[in-house]
């Protein structure tokens, strides 16, 4: 937790940036898996981590800016409990330690926003995310889970956004942290991947490392021998020789801050010429982008930059003829590229997603796009000192999509397919970093992970 | 996943016991931890798994006993899916493989479920313990969430329990196989547990060994120092010697069976003369249970069984004064073994929980009790051959009890209060075991893990 005076002051500027009106932020529920009492780890919802800072499931907050109050409501342990849990700090002095002095029963919240809704006070809320979020504001507020998403108020996400997007020096101290854990994980990967084990087998190594740190993991772990599959989880599946394995996880720490990596390394001990030309183009990409990651530059060009880059290397094996630009500017990479640079990192590994991308990775000069490609762009937006942003370019050859693309004989001014058959079966390569924007350019977060082919097959 | 027989099968019986009107099995959703997309581990609901064996998220079942129609609800993924998550075998040829022909895309239950109020006929539905469960109940029944438990199908809960409660050979198969995974946890808590690991640096690497075998922890793990602390997580706190570690954990299988074991050990390489002592009582009590459970024995009778022999063996170390059978008829027993002697085991590690305990661990003429620690006794019934079941007796040294209870004087007959006073900070044993009850006893189900204290200390 930082210090008290972090999260009044947060709270404070809070409250001018949305001016009037009552803030109610819903804090996460305990999630029963197949019944109630068998819950899955808890998560506290991370803006109410960001303003009140209390990892503790059950409790919600109300910041009545019109009449400058702050409410938790939230139960305390009865004795009963504690005989059960051992005895526990009372809501009351966690409550004291982010500056807190309002503490109400669980019970009080329904009756506390009646009455607020009777003096026709504006209850500003988020867009709802799990099923209790949808249960409580109809409960609270008479709002009906179909209507929810809609009626969130804009004012409040958009004060969040500009501050959330903005990481301190502290929080940024906190972000390293478990990109080093992240790190941590990934070294294990190098160390340990070989031909017959499992990735599941790995997955769960890796998620222990996060574990043993204090945290836990900052989301599922995909660890594949199908990289081109974006959406997949480790399977009970032996690695084979030959093969290329990608694993993309991260830790989060104890105070719920993410890190989220990816490398792309052989499964036995070396990549084949193939792989390794394939790999050193990704990685080509990977360090352009970040090279030209600096304040005032729209992450959408980066992302161009990145997809410039990818074609370039591809038109140097001859997948791709004529002008690399050209060929982006038609959209050519996304058969390759199908998904986007970036996104920001935070409380959230996909940090503030759900705010909205619109808000968070764009802005009113600056819509996403919605074209195949384009609308997997999380990112946009010019950075700014104090962005947390990921950079991880890839190449991802789905057989699916070729054979769409060959069928219609989509671009084939800049697709070889006759070469393209070549890497029908390649698979998927990516390689991701983190990196703070700084004043005159940016910083790659956290210990040094090895990517360089070399040091890459040094650690086989 | 079973052959499509024995969902057939079980289908058909279940029909028969519920005799008319329509059953809803809702199915479980995604999870979404800090945002929609950034999900929990997902877990099926094991009823659903029971009948329909299908493990797959967002899809809903419907058996019109009245016309004798079987319906899964679920959507195909499309060729835009494909291409984000790769070739998957379609909802259709899953559905075939439980004999289920029939599959229609989720958009259509709405309508299908308000046809069937329209024609008056019942439909049968199980109690939510997941906020999803409740809104779908509201959207497609108009059942508001405050009702939906109460509105819940009596008949039908009674028709799972009075099958679900029986293993076949098959399940008992898959259950074994979750307890020699959760014999691996333990002994790889067993062989690496010294003063200074962290409790949460072990819990990680437990839980590594369940996602490697294939599936992952059947509940989170209770690794601790604080044995006495029945409600607890594993913490960044490091073992020291002269300590106990108490570790509760168990596997869930691929297909979702579970194991459940407990062992408790000293932290350092050999337990202390009163460590011994208080262990070998939790032992005598623990092989005394198991030898008791048996067809036509109740298992509340077991647990009283065991509170005895716990008494009898504090008895001898001075702290109970009195005749055990007397003072556990007293609730004597209670200060030192809070909750129940054990629970039904399966496809939930708690089997059945969501369905009711008195529907599953009690009978019409015999009622869960509601005092101290009877209350906590999830199963009283008789057992018969097929039910899986654990035995875990423990003595918790809860200093918050003891001195209520001390400050009462109470049942000072039966407790030498100056005596108890060295046992204040001892903390907490447990000893835990599955069982599957036979015709003619039990058989302890999995590998051996070892529990007399020559065994243990042979492995520190």
């Amino acid at each position: 937790m930082f210090s008290k005076e972090t999260y009044i002051q947060r709270r404070q500027v809070l409250k001018q940036k949305v001016g009037s009106g009552v803030i109610l932020l819903i804090g996460n529920e305990e999630s029963g898996m197949n019944y109630r009492d068998n819950v899955y780890p808890f998560r506290q919802d991370s803006t109410f981590l960001y303003y009140f800072g209390l990892d503790v499931a059950s409790i919600h907050a109300v910041i009545d800016i019109d009449n400058d109050q702050e409410v938790i409501f939230g139960n305390e342990l009865t004795i009963d409990d504690i005989v059960w849990t051992g005895p526990k700090e009372s809501l009351v002095d966690k409550a004291a330690k982010v500056g807190v002095t309002q503490v109400k029963p669980l019970s009080a919240i329904d009756g506390y926003l009646k009455d607020i809704s009777g003096k026709k006070q504006n209850i500003h809320f988020l867009p709802p995310y799990r099923g209790e979020h949808a249960l409580l504001l109809q409960e609270w507020l008479h709002i009906s889970p179909a209507e929810a998403a809609q009626r969130a108020s804009i004012t409040l996400i958009k004060a969040i956004v500009s501050m959330r997007s903005y990481k301190t020096a502290e929080e940024i101290a906190e972000i390293e942290k478990a990109v080093d854990t992240s790190v941590d994980m990934h070294l294990e990967f190098m160390r340990t991947t070989r031909p017959g084990i499992t990735e599941r087998d790995l997955a769960g190594r890796l998620q222990s490392i996060a574990i043993g740190q204090g945290g836990d993991i900052s989301y599922p772990v995909i660890m594949t021998v199908n990289g081109e599959i974006l959406h997949t989880h480790a399977r009970d599946l032996p690695m084979r020789d030959g093969q290329m394995s990608l694993c993309d996880a991260g830790a989060e720490t104890a105070m719920r801050y993410c890190g989220d990596l990816t490398r792309t390394i052989p499964t036995g001990q070396r990549f084949t010429t193939l792989q390794r030309e394939m790999y050193e183009i990704v990685l080509t990409a990977q360090k352009s982008a970040i090279e030209a990651c600096k304040p005032g530059v729209l992450f959408k060009d980066v992302h161009t930059l990145a997809s410039t880059k990818l074609l370039e290397g591809l038109k140097s094996l001859g997948v791709i003829t004529g002008d690399p630009v050209e060929a982006v500017a038609n959209d050519v990479h996304t058969l390759f590229f199908q998904c986007g640079l970036g996104h920001m990192m935070g409380l959230d590994v996909h940090d503030m997603e759900n705010l909205g991308e619109q808000y968070v990775g764009y802005s009113e000069d600056l819509k996403k796009g919605t074209t195949f490609g384009w609308k997997s762009l999380r990112l946009g937006r010019a950075l700014e000192p104090g962005f947390v942003v990921t950079v991880e370019p890839g190449l991802y050859l789905i057989p699916t999509l070729i054979d769409r693309w060959k069928a219609e004989n989509k671009l084939s001014e800049f697709v070889n397919y006759n070469k393209l058959e070549m890497l029908r079966d390649f698979t998927g390569i990516r390689i991701e970093d983190d990196i703070v924007i700084t004043e005159d350019g940016n910083r790659v977060l956290g210990k040094y992970l090895p990517k360089e082919v070399s040091e890459v097959e040094a650690l086989r």
